[in-house]
């Protein structure tokens, strides 16, 4: 992974010796490096109950942090390998939703996650007890589902009663933080995705910048200028050129939204940076003109892939009228999308006041989506830790929820 | 259709005068009162070539605003009805993309729109000529492929010597403007959505706005109050309840950030407001949390369906240890998703300043589609004409295009 930055800000090193102290209390540093004995327990507790072999879909049924960060790693992957088992998401309580995935699996090959961390989200046990109602086999509302939630909440009791097989999540790692948890490398190991190269990708971005190198640097700079730019530059696109990247995209908005937009710390001002998810090349058509000719108030990180395992090419035949586009003839997509990016990156440079920086993996595999995960993280705790505010809680979320609680006594 | 304003600003009449003169000239005000006789001539030329009976699949090679209007109609619309045809989007030079769309059709049953208003479009050349050079039939090439384009480019030229169907679009429709033209009414229409409902949606909304009643006095008074807070309300966010809305999101991101992200037309300064697409409930467990504690620069726009034609309810029974779930027993999810946007735009006002409206359609259908679609297209219209940049141009992204050229030519 490299990473580019067309700004420079100095930095000093308290806030690297804050996450220093984090790294104490706040479970995600960890998760790089944690056992994966847990997996073999739960495939032996699965295998008493189920022959894994016909299982052919996974259903995951968890919004926000429990399904965002799986979606994002699940989806970057399916375009590039053949995965034992397709994912599907369960996310919403739109009722076409839930509908048309139910429409879309066999219940006997289908095996179900149930994920939240609190126990308490009202969207995942809304469907979940929509789906148990329409299985009629009791066996398989037993067998072919497992619970993911945090010790001792009311549905790891559920479970419990109910002879569900259940595995516990981590409680110090929040929910956006979790996709390297239990919370993701359950439902992703069994999906096929290869874990170890997926945390060792995450363990080289985590010991550079614990080791202060490059990484450490980028980020920390990266982290002070966001930071002391907050009011000019209040909006930071993420402009990836790869299809693949939509569902990661989807997850660093709610990274960055979620643990940035926050009351500060001591002075309780409303603080925040807003993420914005842009697709290349699609967005040039649709995005651009804004960044290029409207207020100078985005930050933009270009995402590439370096190298495609796809090699197509434009066909090296002319067409009769169409002879303008003979440039090109011949040349792979792969490097047309990036020839693209690079076009835009120039073009924005010469518009001036607008700060770049562009990360580029070398391939389409677990390793790299593995350091893009961790460098996000790391990067978030960083520019939390410069904007004063609390990264990792997100009580702005709770009146909604009480004022629904309401609403539905009242019914 | 009903739209509430929750904040309240002045406005005077002369941006409606300016609408007024802009309808002599630009072409997107006369779209819903359009004669459809094209629809007939083009079915009648296709059928010469064809058995249209037989094509189960469409798909569109155009990128921004020659696919993004028609992929929301499309979208919102599948959830709702089966229509006759599937339509695929290839959008992107991702080459996995060109390659999982082509491995998921049968090229006897699919029919192709090529779709660029200046015929120029890279992207859209790129894989048509990839797709072209992976058909053996000639007659396929010739007969299952249409192209949509401005009268005398050169992809019509090509069509006029290759024997290829072609139809003219408007080149007084700017293209992202253009889904109600013969862009997006063409595929649509092919795949079975009812074109004459979704005009006539839309015609409804330009006719309340036009005899001034009370959509007039809406979109002039958001129109004001967004240019006049434009530097403290730098960023919109159009929050929407159902996944059907998706694609309309990315729609109105397009419409939005490049109708209005200009330099000013007098001044030269950068002018713009940044446009948010959001999801509910998903985006409660993501952005909710910085529109609510973060930095007031956000005004929210709600979207509610009211009434869904799904009625799936949750089940009735009680699940031991799960009681505290009980208030969701028995209510459709129908109902569930549009207290959780009336819990959460009631919170939002209790947090201040947070300027807000809801826009509620009747149902999911194509009236009502056509209704937003112009809603949003005259708001922008509104809106450039305070900020006072020229809404239809798009200057921005051509140093991009030159940069690529140049690349090009290198290789």
């Amino acid at each position: 992974m490299i990473n580019n930055i067309c700004f420079s800000h100095p930095f000093d090193n308290n806030i690297f010796e804050s996450i220093l102290d984090e790294t104490q209390y706040v479970g995600y540093y960890d998760l790089p490096n944690q056992d994966l004995g847990y997996l073999d327990n739960f495939y032996r507790q699965m295998r008493l109950r189920i022959k894994p072999e016909i299982i052919t879909d996974i259903v995951i049924i968890g919004i926000g942090g429990s399904s965002l960060g799986t979606k994002a790693i699940y989806e970057f992957m399916k375009t590039r390998k053949k995965l034992a088992r397709k994912i599907h998401f369960i996310d919403s309580t739109d009722p076409n939703t839930i509908l048309s995935i139910c429409k879309s699996i066999n219940l006997q090959s289908s095996y179900f996650f149930i994920i939240s961390k609190s126990g308490t989200t009202i969207e995942t046990l809304a469907s979940y007890k929509y789906i148990l109602s329409s299985i009629k086999d009791i066996e398989l509302k037993k067998n072919n589902f497992a619970i993911i939630t945090d010790p001792n909440s009311s549905l790891q009791k559920y479970a419990e009663n109910h002879d569900i097989l259940f595995l516990n999540s981590s409680p110090d790692v929040g929910g956006r933080f979790s996709v390297l948890s239990e919370v993701g490398i359950v439902p992703l190991w069994f999906c096929g995705i290869d874990i170890k190269k997926l945390l060792n990708g995450a363990k080289s971005v985590k010991d550079n910048f614990f080791m202060k190198k490059l990484i450490y640097k980028n980020i920390l700079t990266k982290g002070s200028f966001y930071s002391a730019n907050q009011k000019k530059y209040n909006i930071n696109a993420l402009f990836s050129y790869s299809d693949a990247f939509q569902s990661l995209n989807d997850w660093y908005v709610q990274l960055w939204g979620e643990s940035l937009g926050k009351k500060h710390k001591t002075t309780q001002k409303n603080i925040g940076l807003t993420p914005v998810g842009l697709i290349g090349p699609k967005d040039q058509h649709s995005f651009l003109q804004l960044i290029s000719e409207g207020p100078r108030d985005k930050t933009v990180t270009f995402l590439k892939i370096k190298n495609y395992e796809n090699n197509y090419k434009i066909p090296k035949a002319s067409i009769n009228n169409l002879e303008e586009f003979d440039d090109l003839n011949g040349i792979r997509f792969s490097k047309l999308i990036n020839l693209q990016a690079d076009s835009v990156i120039e073009s924005l440079k010469n518009y001036k006041e607008i700060p770049l920086d562009e990360i580029i993996i070398t391939e389409q595999n677990e390793s790299s989506i593995g350091q893009l995960i961790f460098y996000f993280q790391l990067l978030t705790s960083v520019v939390g830790g410069y904007l004063g505010v609390n990264t990792y809680d997100q009580p702005g979320v709770e009146s909604g929820k009480k004022i629904l609680k309401k609403y539905l006594e009242k019914l």
